[in-house]
């Protein structure tokens, strides 16, 4: 029994798991769910996930849900690839577990808001709340203040390796660029050097090429 | 240079902290944080926090933030009190980090608005927003009906111990048992059976004195 992840790669918790997956080399397959159909509904998948959401992971007798579970999970389990959690240094791996809560707590509400506003709202024949959009513009705008602070003294969020902190941001990002908001990110000196370099890794190359051949043919 | 935790009882992510450390018999010292004078955001609060929030946990050389990474550090690092994370068993470690991110994703957001809306606005002279309110015990509703079944085969949220997931909960139900909304809690029988055991826990007690204590008083 090998590794089955349930989801899709246009799924940002999909494809968060799929990018740790690769740097953490682990050989999965990828069982889509349709959620046009509501198979995320059915007694199938909520009995892997019983809040009837995607992603969810099995892995042997183990079957999980919440993508930072997930990926928490195979970064603790798995040797091999990037040490993604520093668990050898207390300092960096409590680091690494501040600023995952940050990009959790901090950073995902706004930004999946304004990709899901401009984004999928339209994708699905509903009407983009510009006010909405306006005010979580404003909020993540003071959240990215915080990361050019942080990221013009440490490479990466959590210390000076890259870090599941810095993975769980790049599916959210590489929608970003896709809004009229793209500026947040490129407007910010060390948050754009930052970007260039966590998206450039051939994890996520991988996994923007299918998301983004999707998103063509859409 | 002991353990200080920067934070106020009230601040449910502070009480959540404060009572991690007494599960976990780590002695510390709670440094108060005046809210109404904005001493969150001085620059001296700032550098603990450069989100202007509470709490903040310094632990010798280590300063972190975000209360679910500092009870994931506190539960790591400290080997005395109560096995939090379950470390030494892959499935329930996993299953632990699982139902952490639930609370984090499902339960928090639904709960954190419906004490906001009828305890905290009146408090600062807001009025309620019923709307708000009443989608969000819908919201709520869903979740714990997913409690109720796992709670119907699992002794606690992760598995038959005790562990960080559940401790999570704790004080943002104690606050919602303070609102008309407690039947959403009582009148579920495993989820009821399951927080009259976890909010009897001694580490909880002494911190819903202290709560209880100063709403009397406010």
């Amino acid at each position: 029994m090998g590794v089955k992840l349930y989801g899709i790669p246009l799924s940002t918790p999909t494809a968060v798991v799929m990018t740790c997956l690769a740097e953490k080399e682990v050989e999965y397959e990828l069982v889509p769910v349709n959620l046009s159909t509501g198979e995320h509904k059915t007694p199938t998948h909520l009995a892997k996930n019983p809040f009837g959401k995607i992603p969810a992971l099995e892995d042997g007798s183990i079957t999980l849900f919440e993508s930072r579970a997930i990926t928490a999970y195979i970064s603790h389990k798995y040797q091999s690839g990037t040490d993604l959690f520093r668990h050898d240094n207390i300092e960096e791996a409590a680091m690494v577990g501040v600023w995952v809560e940050v990009e959790s707590q901090q950073f995902s509400p706004p930004i999946a808001s304004i990709i899901y506003e401009i984004l999928v709202k339209p994708y699905t024949g509903q009407t983009t709340d510009q006010s909405t959009v306006d005010a979580n513009v404003v909020k993540l705008s003071s959240v990215l203040d915080v990361y050019e602070a942080r990221l013009s003294s440490s490479k990466y969020l959590a210390c000076d390796s890259f870090t599941l902190a810095d993975l769980h941001h790049i599916p959210y990002i590489h929608y970003l660029l896709k809004t009229p908001h793209a500026d947040l990110i490129t407007s910010r000196p060390h948050v754009n050097a930052w970007w260039e370099d966590i998206s450039a890794r051939p994890s996520f190359v991988k996994v923007a090429e299918q998301v983004d051949a999707i998103i063509a043919k859409a």
